[in-house]
């Protein structure tokens, strides 16, 4: 089943399912109004809504075009935004490039910040760009969509919270890092609003790729027009989405709603390419001795988008232009 | 105006009107069904709220005894939680106990960090002690919520976005701290959920003890009964909530609902006692070489409260009791 959020004029818009080859949808408002009204009450909403996109997917409801309507964030405020960083070449790499070492914990615990979720980007909204000099760059991750999570729980019994599944680009303020951290409160200023893909797919949608707690799918990202990364998401993934959760829920529960996401994608093998540019000026700074990618400026446009094994997208596409 | 959540097995609970005596209430879900629902459209729905405000203060409606229900948080689950860390005793005594230092920008640029906040804690709700050996503090704050605010605004018009005032208790385990600081992306673990003060006020409830950005009150707080700090909110708030919005607003717009936290209030004056057991413990260090001071345990009993100029209670007390 795929969910999406049709941008309405309201804070939350509305509840629409979309048919698996991403060209139609149909209303589920009248199911629950909102993905959060959804997820709030999940197990006694699933059943309708499978229903219908079931119908919807058999072509018993015809639809209307999805190229017609724009979407908004999945939840375009949520109550929480918690980001891990699970790829560890990611890790490594960006504290080179800040002169950082990789903490020693790197492989047992788990690194994660709270983001802010009050106002998130749909798939389609400007980056918007306040100062050049602050570093403006993407970062193209997995999210797992979670219900009611209770804390303390094992990482074994975690999978059965995550109900839905999409992508972010974890927009970030490379040169605005370096001070906030040295305060030791972690990231703030350095990271404005989070854009989301327009559809959040529940687990089933995408197969045999999920397992472990793991999407074994390429993550693409464009610069551009020019393919800047198509990076492996499940091998990689040092800790798993069921380790992330139990992690985070060591001292608190979650609310239905709550976004979780990975980190940058991140493959250690160079032709991957990249997930975000602080990463390839990295790379090449270690082998030319400075960066020659620059940070994005206006006029810059972002793609990230997720394919499952027939080619369809499984999230449509983030896509995104730089404003300033 | 002094509003509050009912609770009533919703998530969000029922907005309420308290009187200004805080010894009864009458019901407000009929404007707006919860208090995010208020903020969402806090202009459109203001004059009504102000109209049965003034009636219930004037004895025009009767209302119904408040010892008769339990209060929520003001917002159960809200959007965003960022907590300032504004008073600069409190960081100097905190860093001096985790033998770090205070960051150079301390006096120029605040700390904050983004707190969990799609699961908060009810003014009277256990404080769940999960393992004694985490340590388990309490810090007394004064909260604003906030109604939409834009990014980039000037200090100088922060104070038109404060629409309530509120209380927390921004629980801590202070022994998951060091580990967690340790990584560089801020506190997770060590900020379980955080609990609210029963009634939000409108900052005109607060009278002249409202400006420049700070009350100008005393928090106090009782630990088993005893008066652990009767604490001054005004004078050493180094950064005031005009400063800490403007700073935490810089690279981001806020949707309404959001709270925005002081951090722990705390004085210079050794006499004032503190806002949390950190501070006792630095103390005893300093003065005695070891701290005598224990963190929570199972039975404890925390209060928190603060007084008008008139000895009424303005937010009402957060009263919990320490639960293994």
């Amino acid at each position: 089943m795929k969910l999406a959020t049709r941008r309405d004029g309201s804070r939350d818009g509305r509840l629409v399912i979309i048919r698996r080859d991403n060209a139609v949808f149909t209303p589920a408002d009248d199911i629950a109004v909102t993905l959060q009204a959804a997820l709030d009450d999940w197990d006694a909403v699933l059943p309708a809504l499978a229903a219908r996109s079931d119908a919807l997917n058999a072509g018993e409801i015809a639809g209307k075009p999805v190229a017609d309507v724009v979407f908004d964030a999945p939840l375009p405020r949520a109550y929480e935004w918690v980001d891990g960083s699970a790829y560890i070449n990611h890790i490594v790499l960006v504290r080179k490039a800040r002169n950082a070492e990789p903490p020693e914990t790197l492989e047992t615990d788990p690194l994660v910040y709270q983001g802010g979720s009050g106002k998130l980007l749909g798939p389609t909204d400007d980056i918007p760009l306040q100062d050049p000099s602050w570093g403006l760059d993407f970062e193209g991750e997995m999210v797992c969509i979670l219900g009611d999570t209770p804390r303390a729980l094992p990482a074994e019994e975690a999978g059965q919270h995550i109900k839905l599944m999409t992508l972010c680009n974890d927009v970030t303020l490379r040169n605005l890092i370096p001070a906030e951290l040295k305060k030791n409160f972690g990231f703030f200023n350095s990271k404005p609003a989070t854009a989301f893909a327009p559809f959040a797919c529940t687990p089933d949608e995408l197969g045999d790729a999920w397992r472990d707690g793991r999407v074994h799918l390429n993550l693409k990202i464009w610069l551009n027009g020019a393919v800047a990364g198509d990076v492996a998401a499940g091998p990689e993934m040092h800790f798993s989405f069921h380790d992330l959760l139990a992690h985070v829920a060591k001292t608190r529960d979650f609310t239905a709603g709550t976004l979780l996401g990975s980190g940058t994608v991140s493959n250690t093998d160079e032709a991957a390419g990249v997930s975000c540019l602080a990463e390839r000026r990295m790379r090449e700074i270690i082998q030319h001795g400075a960066p020659s990618t620059r940070f994005l400026q206006a006029g810059d446009h972002v793609r990230i988008e997720m394919f499952g094994a027939d080619g369809t997208s499984l999230f449509g596409a983030i896509d995104q232009k730089v404003v300033s």
